[in-house]
């Protein structure tokens, strides 16, 4: 597949950024690396005159392009595989990729799968609740003072993608097409309902559990039909045991 | 040798920036790889309050040691190897290398020699009289919008010499100690002065003849030992025409 068909499937998503500037910068990164779809999650659009300062009019079509969305889940509805950008965190640097080691990861499955890369505010970074939408993790590694300029950390995740990309081997075998975020977060609503029917999960250990099943999942890279499955049973599940409660209500 | 130590002998340096806000931001990407020195040639300090507030205060000592030159020469005096930063041309690639490849290719020699990281100012980049400092250039690779904001150009590199120098190979074959660039220009000054004296550089063909040379030596990364070879030979040279003329002078 050429360069620009692989890019067209990655999209740039900056969650409740504050600084218009920084959007603008994006934009410019993005482009200057071939990446046109920039998303961002916020209430209102910001200033366009300060977004498009900085993106330039090169790439001013990505401002006039932006995609805004209120909430996450939305965002992120035809996504197959959503990278989530952190601090470099000591604890835990085993589950974190080097945005080198993430572009490694993707290219596989860039040709059947979209892509969105996500970025939090500049001052606090991205949340458990937009991490839990993640499959995959990267920090960028760096000396002591880990926290980055938001625009940075997009430059060098473009980079990397670009330069990957551009230096793929040409018979790289392609993963399957995964499950979109819309499909995976139906069945997770499915399993979570079909968890709490059998009193496994309550409102305590709820998030606990829920996070551990989203992990376990997201390793195992799903694709539409085994979603559809773990969604099925669970189902049958949660209409048996509704059943099985009728039931117990219809003996005296 | 240490990390810490190797980074320790590179060095930012930002010709003539005009936004006191890119000059922040390097120099919080700059502490973010575990880069210290920052090096500002322009005409004055510029605002310390927009500076002081991208670099954050974890970067804060940075813009505190900023060191300010006039001119490139004197900001360049005890490096030995300069590179130079310029956006993606097709005809000159083959003399570009990435920024990954620069820094394969200097960090065999960072042990033994200070590294200078030229940026021109953001609207029209390095001069060929910049250029003529360097004996590398670098070249972002980008799609077809090659105009990189100047911050992120700076972030793109300092994040492939930190990667390049955690990753290095504990084995690695270092080089000598290069020249520093104040030995190579009094070289360079003896062979223009030389060059003048058998009539081989006229002022029409200075710059041509100048710039071949430059690149010739550059090639060939110079000792202190070589450069000075070099130079000895070149006033031996200029004695000897000086004293040719002063003996015809001599005969009536």
């Amino acid at each position: 597949m050429e360069p620009r068909a692989l890019l067209s499937q990655l999209a740039i998503v900056l969650i409740r950024p504050k600084i218009p500037e920084n959007i603008g910068a994006a934009a410019r990164i993005a482009w200057n690396m071939g990446i046109e779809r920039l998303i961002i999650v916020r209430d209102n659009l910001p200033d366009r005159e300060a977004m498009a300062k900085m993106a330039t009019h090169k790439a001013a079509h990505l401002i006039d392009n932006l995609e805004l969305y209120h909430n996450l889940a939305e965002a992120l509805a035809d996504f197959s595989i959503v990278v989530g950008t952190t601090a470099r965190r000591g604890r835990q640097r085993s589950v974190e990729k080097t945005p080198r080691e993430l572009v490694d990861a993707l290219l596989p499955s860039l040709a059947t799968n979209k892509v969105a890369i996500l970025f939090g505010p500049e001052d606090t970074g991205l949340t458990n609740d937009d991490l839990k939408y993640c499959q995959m993790a990267s920090a960028i590694p760096t000396a002591d003072f880990s926290s980055l300029n938001l625009a940075q950390a997009v430059a060098i995740h473009c980079y990397e993608i670009y330069h990957g990309i551009v230096h793929a081997k040409k018979d790289m075998a392609f993963s399957p097409q995964l499950a979109t975020n819309h499909e995976l977060e139906s069945m997770y609503a499915y399993l979570e309902d079909s968890l709490y029917s059998i009193d496994f999960l309550n409102k305590v250990s709820h998030t606990y559990w829920m996070t551990n099943i989203r992990h376990f999942f997201s390793r195992m890279t799903l694709t539409a039909k085994d979603a559809n499955i773990v969604r099925t049973v669970c189902k049958k599940l949660i209409l048996y045991q509704n059943n099985k409660k009728y039931q117990n209500l219809g003996d005296p």
